[in-house]
């Protein structure tokens, strides 16, 4: 074929938090259009966000598996990890990109929403200013989590902070003081400094944690019940805000 | 009819921003399922939620819209306005309790995610711990936002802040400087105020404006080309975090 091809059409499918119901009527309408579909994922592990789907995909799809390189063994912090990733999304990108040059509508699968943490991001700062890029949105885990454990999160005027569990202690605590609630990511072994600086800012008693929020494992409970030993990496802890909410709640009693 | 009814069932509905489209399956189920079908309106407009919803109802479900009072001539820092709509929201959770005593399934309808700001929140404080009560999250309008402008906002250790506008100028500035990416509700007459404290912080090159995010009239603008004059008081104002995204879109021009 020498005919000049149609342009193709990237579109970041967010697939919500882990529940396949969770997915949009219009992440299902892409799946359904899409010819190529491209997810991340680590070697032998398709990941959470081509679980979500499964039931949607079309048959004849092409699967496109983006596979994070064997990353344990050199440490985050070193210019190797930093060197490696980097080529790992220009790669991935580049990948992409061979299908888009062909006509094809790529969907790359994002757990949670698309553009708020997601792997997709990396691709779309590289192809969007190339190609016609659409964004679809999805539930973000955090709203997974609290829906999940029925925790009323903000309310009115509260301000709400996403906090990474890695920074250190006393910069947790001073930003808990500072904000009405916050949703901790990134728990795993953060998890003991995560208890000590929330019971710093007097956020310990309301504190939920929550694992694999919305999955058919997923499991959550008072922070102040959960031992510190066996947290993952991706669990969540959340401090609720809205002040009246208790007071309703002690009102009730 | 003396014999005992079922217990009925409360789920509060998240609609997501503004486009049908965006409704979870879950959603989708959920309104299919309902007996009645409660939203919180104004009097003479049924409101974003209930027209998100509108190709899925039912035919002969029940519906309950529940009406704000009439709040304009009241300053909302009374006590007046306070226990104006305390009675309102006491009023709203009687009306579903007493569907839900005759053992229907009701269903709350709220915009984007209903633990997040919602209205909801003021009847599941109220009704949760007396009814079997189900959450159903949603995208949420600041997804429904960033997605739309095709705008990555956070990424990695990014944190993020949930801002009211209604803050005064020397605290919006302080918690700007604060965060590494900030969404800022509730823009409206707010605007000029939430334009300078950007400026303060270094971050009004990158923000942008967005009004009824997703929604059929939507509208979208870097905010330092939108004028002062008109926004809707439900607008919304992304200030971008993912500092290596600026690096990476200057490399590929």
């Amino acid at each position: 074929m020498t005919a000049r091809v149609k342009t193709g059409r990237l579109i970041g499918v967010g697939t919500g938090p882990g529940d396949p119901e969770l997915l949009t009527l219009k992440a299902v309408r892409a799946l359904g259009e899409a010819d190529v579909v491209a997810h991340f994922a680590k070697r032998g592990n398709a990941g959470n966000a081509r679980a979500i789907v499964d039931a949607h995909l079309k048959s004849g799809v092409v699967e496109l598996p983006l596979l994070y390189p064997v990353t344990t063994e050199i440490d985050r912090r070193e210019e190797g990890y930093r060197s490696l990733i980097k080529d790992f999304y220009e790669n991935a990108a580049a990948a992409v990109a061979a299908h888009l040059e062909q006509g094809a509508t790529v969907a790359v699968l994002s757990e949670g929403d698309p553009l708020f943490y997601g792997s997709y991001m990396h691709l779309h700062v590289r192809l969007a200013h190339r190609f016609p890029t659409e964004v679809i949105p999805g539930v973000t885990a955090m709203s997974g989590c609290w829906s999940q454990v029925g925790l009323p999160i903000v309310q009115g005027d509260d301000i709400l902070t996403v906090l990474p569990g890695t920074l250190d202690q006393a910069e947790l605590t001073r930003r808990l003081l500072d904000t009405e609630a916050a949703v901790i990511m990134k728990v795993g072994r953060n998890l003991p400094k995560i208890r000590a600086a929330l019971a710093a800012a007097g956020k310990l008693e309301s504190a939920v944690y929550v694992e694999r929020g919305t999955m058919a494992n997923t499991s959550h409970i008072p922070l102040t019940q959960k031992s510190d030993s066996s947290a993952p990496y991706f669990s969540i802890v959340l401090a609720p805000g809205w002040s009246s909410r208790s007071q309703i709640a002690k009102a009730a009693e």
